[in-house]
């Protein structure tokens, strides 16, 4: 008797490409046989699966940082698992992973694949699995780099982020402050804000839905804005390059408010203010620091530990809810990192 | 008998802000009579004037890197004069003076405007007085230190640069060649590309009106775009995004193209392209780097006398051509750095 035998893997698959939001017909389910570890190999459950804004890139077809997923291939995603089976010295059964298990219940893991789902043991008694998907993950990876590396702060720099309440928003704030910096979230709704400066920590936080995004910053950075974080593009990126000041850097990292766009992206129509103001507009991609993960996740865990930062996740149950729940990305229900929980650990 | 006596100064003053390209009736042509230099004042004639795209942004209200002209004013102006009348030391008759004149034929330098002006005495042995309006005047400045201290030229990267016949273009261009780059021009028109190409040996240039830019980037750049070093904006910079390399620095300089727009300015829909590649986009003024403009002369003006470097100006004669000259830059018909001869040395 084995693990894989009449063991039935249920898959999301990418049906067609989207036009603007992803509908369900965009989505293919599909089941399959599992099969046995052979030498080398091992087979993981997937537990929980990161939902990320880039998912909506990966899903068009183009060049881009990474390969777009093909028409008919599981879903990638990132995600955290248990091996549950194996023939592989490395990942014996019982052994927590994270890496790019795909929106499917089970993975087989071997020569062929294992390069691309880049299978990383994770600690639990150092976190909990959703850490792991989020400050101790990509989001936060993300946001410590593109702060740090890119952003450059200096003590007393005033640090505005959109999406605040979002996987990076959320991680980019608190290191800001930690670094000494003021720090002014940009988040839609009175609940968000109130979570970004109760329980994160931020200086202030302009409900971009509730006051002219221009206003709140005239009040929030008196002073202008010497690092801007930007996760959303579009207006919101225009109307904080109104109020940067000499020398000021922004973090282009992402444009969640285009992504489903069917229409030409809106280019930032204030970028002549990086001229006036001697400014840096630059983009980053995570995978580019992964040598240096290990460095991040001790430090941000460390701030863990010493009560200095927490994080908020906001978890989704059931495979077959992955069409509905992604759409939360972009609508901007979601409150936290959205995480997909598929099986029980 | 004294110089200033019974002398008239002509001057041309902001009468209105443009909407679009200035118009005859946004100038005031006016006289006055000159006053004799007090105790530490000198009186300059003026010989030549630059003429720039910045004047376009002079002209309009609002907040920028410099104050605008205010209407009634003698509009700012760079340029070349000579002393004719002296009771300051350091600036006896006979001495050639560079900095702020104004478009007017005669300006009183004195305690109250010393500053603003800023002369600086040249020496016409080292090269002639248009060269100083050149590449050893603002555009060789903002060329030399944009392209070196924020594009950061390795040898053997490729380098694009708009407005490649023009005063900032063609030393961008050159310096990038001494530094071992492959030197690509954007250019509108043969005659300017094969300026370019033959006389400033830049590797080719593409004349954006005769071959789409896309098809001449993919042509003349194989490996892509290392560095772009913008002079123009709108759609020639949004398309140089789509050919950037991983890392690429685009040096934000200008935007001609957008300076007389009466709607909003286009914004680089292309801009995500930045995060795909990693890439940095960065504004520049030039006066931030005044203190090092002698290390940038003294490196020019010996590539000069070794051969190495050229450059054309562009000379219009006379104070009532200011109006119509100015919109040369505007149209594409100026070639070379524009100039303006008040009066010969």
């Amino acid at each position: 008797m084995t693990v894989a035998q009449g063991t039935t893997n249920h898959q999301v698959r990418l049906a067609a490409r989207p036009t603007g939001l992803p509908k369900p017909s965009d989505w293919q389910f599909t089941e399959e046989a599992l099969a046995e570890p052979g030498a080398g190999e091992f087979l993981v459950k997937t537990l929980m699966l990161s939902l990320d804004p880039a998912m909506r890139g990966w899903m068009n077809e183009g060049k881009s940082y990474i390969a777009p997923v093909g028409l008919g291939e599981v879903m990638r995603a990132g995600g955290i698992g248990k091996v549950i089976a194996s023939q592989h010295p490395d990942f014996p059964v019982g052994t927590i992973v994270n890496g790019g298990l795909g929106v499917q219940e089970y993975l087989l893991v071997g020569r062929d694949n294992f390069k691309t789902v880049g299978p990383q043991r994770v600690d639990l008694n150092l976190a909990p699995a959703q850490k792991w998907l989020n400050p101790l993950g990509m989001p936060g990876m993300t946001a410590y780099f593109g702060l740090l590396d890119v952003g450059l702060p200096k003590p007393g720099e005033t640090v505005v982020v959109s999406g605040a309440a979002g996987a990076v928003g959320q991680t980019v704030g608190q290191i800001a402050k930690i670094k000494g910096c003021r720090v002014v979230g940009i988040a839609g709704g009175a609940a968000k804000c109130e979570f970004v400066v109760r329980e994160l920590g931020f200086d202030a936080c302009i409900d971009y839905k509730h006051q002219p995004l221009k206003d709140g910053l005239k009040e929030h950075c008196p002073k202008g804005v010497d690092i801007y974080f930007d996760n959303v593009g579009g207006e919101i990126l225009d109307t904080v390059l109104t109020r940067i000041t000499r020398g000021a850097r922004i973090i282009i990292c992402g444009a969640i408010s285009q992504y489903n766009n069917t229409t030409a992206i809106k280019g930032p129509s204030n970028y002549l203010s990086l001229l006036v103001n001697r400014a840096r507009m630059e983009g980053i991609v995570v995978f580019d620091n992964a040598a240096r993960f290990p460095e991040a996740i001790g430090a941000i865990a460390a701030w863990m530990k010493e009560g200095r930062f927490v994080s908020r996740e906001d978890i989704v149950d059931g495979l077959a809810e992955f069409p509905d729940a992604l759409l939360k990305l972009f609508n901007g229900e979601n409150f936290g990192k959205l995480i997909l929980r598929v099986a029980e650990g």
